[in-house]
């Protein structure tokens, strides 16, 4: 079993880990060294041997990494050897965008319901879906093994949605409302939040930096 | 003018950075400490030290930071000091959940326009925004002052997009296509990619870590 405490930082690198190693992969490429791995991942050679040690250390000496080994306990430490179910909360726009976001079914996490408690959206059909009552997500949670719930109401229902989400039995939320930040949840409660405007306001540095405002 | 070689981990700081100092702000504070801002920020106070002196310094010793100083700096530094104008390339369920987005407004962020090569699509209307051809674009970046092209197309229509957007003048790309990491962009364009499938991955990780999968 990995350590507890990985930081954010390391977190955050594990996606384009995943990705390099895939492409290593489908390139049929069998060992790769340190500083090889450093080269596509833009950071240190010496940060990949950290990173890589936290969560056990794959290497060896003068010999680097075995890819498909490396690839298949990348894979089984994110998580990615098995299938996810999830739900929606809030059958929106957002949503009706998710069930249809290739990216998902790549890496095996499927949509399986929608839920509304809006009385004119329940019963519409988006991608074979067809949204459900919010009375009935606690049964569906059951019965389909949904494990991740996405939150996609307006912000003004954040703290409702994400309140019957949890008392269905959703361990683990996906937020894309703004606001996440503010929702208290309990401790056995996972909760992601995904700021859209964060990631604007970093393209905005960049683009104020690099004198391309208007 | 500041240094211009910023780390990508300074820059994924910035937002939680103005949206501790907005906190402040709004609740009347004058000052705050480096301690006391790495307690909001949940970082150590000498990496608040050393990100705020990335941009000029702005802390007197045993004071601390003015917060109404620091906060307009900020703003500054992030361009959120103007109004910003946008686009959405791709006119579906993505387009039209972000010209509902609040979020983006709250920080000044408008989008003016929605285009699509699609002509079942044109002409429909969302959120007052009638669907434009593509070959409309061009002019009316320059008419309307466009800064950023929201690229929301699915991923096998992204590199005829991304080429039809810097043809006709879009220098400020935000991509919500997978497979962006493969677009070619000239030097004077920027490219900002949104890989939600990459938060996904994240997400599994510690979902799977926490022993909350099923």
């Amino acid at each position: 079993m990995m350590e507890k405490n990985i930081s954010r930082a390391v977190i955050s690198r594990l996606p384009r880990y995943y990705r390099c190693l895939e492409k290593l992969m489908y390139d049929h490429v069998d060992r790769v060294s340190s500083t090889e791995l450093a080269e596509m991942m833009k950071v240190t050679a010496s940060q990949i041997r950290q990173d890589l040690n936290t969560f056990g250390g794959f290497g060896q000496q003068g010999y680097g990494y075995n890819v498909q080994n490396l690839f298949a306990e990348l894979t089984k430490i994110l998580g990615l050897d098995r299938e996810h179910n999830m739900v929606v909360i809030g059958a929106g726009n957002l949503a009706r965008a998710f069930t249809n976001y290739i990216g998902f079914k790549r890496i095996g996490f499927y949509i399986k319901g929608l839920f509304d408690n809006n009385p004119e959206v329940i019963g519409q059909t988006f991608h074979d879906l067809t949204v459900k009552p919010m009375e009935e997500l606690a049964d569906f949670i059951k019965e389909e093994n949904i494990e991740i719930g996405i939150l996609a109401v307006p912000w003004e229902y954040l703290n409702e949605a994400a309140s019957d989400m949890i008392s269905a039995g959703i361990k683990n939320i996906w937020n894309f409302a703004p606001g996440g930040l503010d929702i208290e949840v309990p401790d056995d409660v996972i909760i992601q939040n995904e700021n859209l405007s964060d990631s604007l306001i970093q393209l905005s540095f960049i683009v104020t930096a690099a004198g391309q405002g208007r």
